[in-house]
């Protein structure tokens, strides 16, 4: 189900400041549905007691799922930590691991993590302004270092589909966390595959 | 040739105030390369005479020609007028037909008109923080109906490919021109086709 014209061309809104539209609703993950991500679960289960905040948010328009099509969207990343480690997004790679995607920065300071099945990975700084191209087969995790909200444009294949599961799985090989104000690339202590 | 990671991933910068890139150059469409694509092509011969200004200017980055990756750049079309009719791009249908684009808007203001083989046309407004969505099988082409520069930051897929000769042959049916400073669709008085 889709509001928008997909065969005939349409406009919406994406704040340049938030992120936000007035056309659509976002799809909001909250804290308590994303603290697995977290390496330090008992801060993430205190945070969660005292406010379950909004990490993150953005936009699903329906885009038809098909190779023609591009799935169009703003990402919405909220500053803060979970202990040291920097809010983020949950990461995914496509289903179609062979489609790549952009995201461009309209606000905010982070970055992205970008990592292969082949353990190949990078992490990619953003600021405004500044477009990442996720190439094909790497998986792709938004992460605010930041004070302010992080907020970026993005656009893929329609039919690339999202595999959460495989992130859920094994996770991250890498992790950003704070070290005495810096943000610091990590080995992932949970993660769990052959290297 | 392109100087991008596009199978390991990489960043580049587009001013989210100019459009301008600091890692790339430009590709520069000056009036008198493109004075046949408006209608009064004595007014363009003397703005030429004058100064042969520039009109838009957009990046090409080289994206990898599959289906699986994406060319990303910027637009970036000068305000301007050739008689009534203002400055504008091109356009292009592209040669894989059932290819879509998008482009997101980060200054000025104006419009892209899209239009489809068999006649379908619809003309969409474009400001700061609107993003359009430019289906499968419609020609578009960016107008400049403000006085600042119109910024857009646009992706499609890597193969799409650029078809601009069904464009330049027959032209557009429609044309937007400055109508006691109202920006007004007209019918395009050189159409070359069969309704």
């Amino acid at each position: 189900m889709s509001n928008f014209e997909w065969n005939k061309g349409f406009t919406i809104d994406f704040s340049l400041l938030t992120g936000l539209s007035t056309k659509a609703e976002s799809s909001k993950r909250y804290l308590s549905k994303v603290a697995s991500m977290f390496y330090d679960t008992e801060a993430a289960a205190k945070m969660i007691e005292a406010d379950d905040e909004l990490v993150y948010e953005f936009y699903e328009l329906g885009a038809p799922e098909n190779a023609g099509d591009l799935a169009i969207g703003s990402s919405i990343l909220y500053p803060g930590k979970v202990g040291d480690e920097y809010f983020m997004t949950k990461g995914h790679f496509h289903t179609i691991l062979e489609t790549a995607e952009t995201y461009y920065c309209l606000q905010g300071r982070g970055g992205m993590i970008l990592e292969n099945p082949e353990g190949d990975y990078s992490f990619h700084e953003l600021t405004p302004g500044v477009a990442i191209y996720v190439p094909q087969r790497y998986a792709h995790r938004s992460i605010n270092t930041g004070s302010e909200t992080l907020v970026t444009f993005f656009a893929f294949r329609g039919d690339a589909g999202h595999d959460y599961g495989t992130i859920e799985t094994k996770g991250y090989r890498k992790l950003v966390v704070d070290r005495g104000g810096v943000p610091t690339l990590i080995d992932n202590p949970k993660w769990e595959g052959t290297v």
